[in-house]
């Protein structure tokens, strides 16, 4: 009854329904699901809350959905684990299981082998396609690993890959030798987890071969998982892209609010004093100022115009060096293109910008003064806005620290220093 | 010789290859390639490169370039041509190839229609697994397409699914009826390509069928595709988070520099205007600043903090409406929590601002006006940042067009009026 019901669902759906319930209804509930369902679901979870039904469930029950628990979901649960747990439950899984599981913990999350499993389907090169299929019949393999053989060597060492569909098509008698795929796309266990991604997506593939140092074949990752780790990359840049730490991106969004706390006061306060350097700057053109308050008017245009500015220029190339799509050849190409944009933007904007300040202020040498530091200052801002995110890279870092935030603290300095330098030169002429 | 090499690349190499060449010789390249290679690699070129490549070949080797091409891809190559060579290389392909290619381009692009294509397995329930791998043999489909079969009634209605796997461990002479699943996940033709691709994540699909108003099968979206509609997705919002029109996409980093003038000019032009709004509260206080210069000093960091908060606030409530993560029934939940972020961020900056500015000015009364404002302008720019793109939500708008160079220039006006309404009430009191 309501155990095939629970059944019926799929695993994803059974998740979010878990999701909506309190933690002791969970276990109940996870107690009626057979255990490639449960396991499936669980898999979906947020990991603590994978810990919490896990450790919740009769050693019975637990043992069973981690059967069926696919090794790269397993060795993340365990991984989450308080360390007496994990030992008795890894005592309850089966010797292959748990050594599978124990290696996969060795390697950092955010590489290949943190995110490979070992679930894969291997044949030697000598056998037969109907052998393959027989192969791929007796192990069963779940969903997400089902869709390759890949042939190894008496080493383990990966020499080719076959399609299921190819073995479909192929004859029952053929050799693998004779009609297996030689040249394997393939990544290596440090790999980081992005690089892997981009190569399945550029190859179009359902699951890429995980190798080591020797070419032995460690694991495959699955393309399911490759649209997480794209997803959770597109988080990480866009929170730096904002200012945010990546730790935020664990965070619930109705959780504590410590956590937030800590992961934004750092930049917040970090980018506050830096702000300051602005402020020294005004406050060398305070006497100009004391004379001309109109001066003020404009502060924020100006600082405002210039952070815009370079923000746009930083977030095409940034997402460029992200996606790949800029390469390091072309920086110097990209940068320029930049300038030469800026130089545009910032002479249209000037204009109108100078315009209107005349007008306003009905006084010429006002709307003169903000044009030309309008002009300019799009123009630094733009080269700034291209030129900061790959001096990072270059120095090492992950170009996307030079956030909107960062830049526009930054061309706050550089848009005063312009703006009031070209006030004192021309009301120093004029008054 | 040459030849079998280039038939031996992946095709994804290919096509990088084919991207250094100049335009005369990459047709001169594609003529040597095997159909099928051509097909592929041309596939993963820009639709412009594609274009030019295809009529710049001689008729007989398009056609068996196009013949080879998946439906999806024509449709997308066809939208880009001319319409006269549209029309010729239209009339070169078999009947039903371009009755598929014409009834495709007929979906807008960003649609589940747009991102489908043709070639899937169907089969009635009444026929055996036997059949339907026999049926798969047959169609011979491309690699991203043979991985289901999916069950259709008379009528051409989706009525269940079977996996590749799961036909392969059935018995052959099982009715496809008992084995089929029948709660199959699918998608309607004119759903936005990006629920689209959530699907294909949540349930970890290799495809998923299209069906229209009647339930019949039009069509499948690959998981490949959907990768990249991932990635176009989150280059979308990276692109508006930073105040860049999503023109800008379709650009080349080192192509001619007006397209992208054109894409940045209107919001920055834009912003610039609004900002103004600020210097008229500026202006509004010119005779406290003609008294009090120091005042001056403080804009860009009163400015620039306030900014800075509310974009990570909008960073995080933005990228969670775009995952799904954040639901319309949380919405007051999430904007209260970061007013509570806010009001703690605020009192902590305001304290060590407060602080650093009496020491600076060597006046009590700057501090305590500069600590006030700060404090509270970090916590209006934390509630404004996460209200605003949900306010844009609600009317129907991309949540992500509240950019970070939006909401920093509406919150210099919000802390320009806080900053100096205090500055008077304190210094109205004392001087
Ligand atoms: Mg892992
Ligand atoms: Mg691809
Ligand atoms: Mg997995
Ligand atoms: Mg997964
Ligand atoms: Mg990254
Ligand atoms: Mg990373
Ligand atoms: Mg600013
Ligand atoms: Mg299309
Ligand atoms: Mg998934
Ligand atoms: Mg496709
Ligand atoms: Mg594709
Ligand atoms: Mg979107
Ligand atoms: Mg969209």
């Amino acid at each position: 009854e309501l155990r095939t019901l629970l059944d019926e669902l799929h695993p994803a759906d059974l998740a979010e329904l878990l999701e909506e319930l309190e933690d002791e209804q969970r276990a109940a509930v996870v107690q009626l699901m057979s255990g490639p369902t449960a396991a499936e679901a669980i898999a979906e979870l947020e990991l603590e809350e994978q810990a919490a039904i896990v450790t919740a469930l009769p050693p019975e029950k637990a043992k069973a959905i981690l059967d069926e628990m696919s090794a790269d979901d397993a060795a993340d649960l365990f991984a989450e684990l308080e360390p007496e747990d994990a030992g008795s439950l890894l005592q309850l899984m089966t010797q292959e299981d748990a050594t599978d599981v124990r290696e996969l913990m060795t390697f950092p999350e955010d590489t290949a082998g943190g995110i490979m499993t070992t679930e894969f389907v291997a044949i030697g090169a000598q056998r037969t396609a109907a052998d393959a299929i027989d192969e791929l019949r007796r192990a069963a393999p779940s969903a997400e690993t089902a869709y390759y053989v890949y042939v190894v060597d008496e080493q383990g060492r990966l020499v080719g890959v076959l399609s299921l569909r190819e073995l479909i098509v192929a004859q029952p008698d053929a050799e693998i030798r004779s009609i297996m795929r030689t040249n394997v796309v393939s990544v290596h266990v440090n790999d980081d987890q992005e690089e892997v991604a981009r190569t399945v997506q550029k190859y179009n593939l359902l699951a890429v071969p995980v190798v080591d140092d020797q070419d032995v074949l460690r694991g495959i990752v699955t393309v399911d998982d490759v649209i997480d780790v794209l997803e959770e990359e597109a988080t990480e840049d866009i929170f730096r892209a904002g200012g945010v730490s990546d730790a935020e991106q664990q965070l619930d969004l109705e959780g504590p609010i410590w956590p937030a706390i800590r992961a934004r006061l750092p930049w917040l306060l970090g980018l506050l004093f830096l702000s300051l350097v602005s402020g020294k700057v005004i406050e060398g053109f305070t006497p100009l100022m004391d004379r001309v308050t109109a001066l003020a008017i404009f502060i924020t245009t100006m600082a405002g115009g210039a952070g815009n500015a370079a923000t746009q220029a930083l977030t095409v190339v940034v997402r460029g060096l992200a996606t790949g799509e800029m390469e390091r050849d072309q920086v110097g190409r990209v940068v320029w293109r930049e300038a030469r944009i800026g130089i545009v933007i910032g002479a249209i904007c000037g204009l109108v910008l100078g315009v209107t300040a005349m007008v306003w202020n009905h006084s010429p040498w006002i709307g003169l003064i903000v044009g030309l530091s309008i002009a300019i200052n799009l123009m630094l801002a733009k080269a700034a806005g291209s030129l900061v995110p790959v001096i990072i890279q270059r120095l090492g870092l992950d170009p996307a620290v030079a956030s909107g935030p960062f830049i526009a603290t930054i061309t706050d300095t550089t848009s005063m220093l312009v703006y009031f330098s070209i006030a004192a030169l021309i009301l120093g002429a004029v008054l």
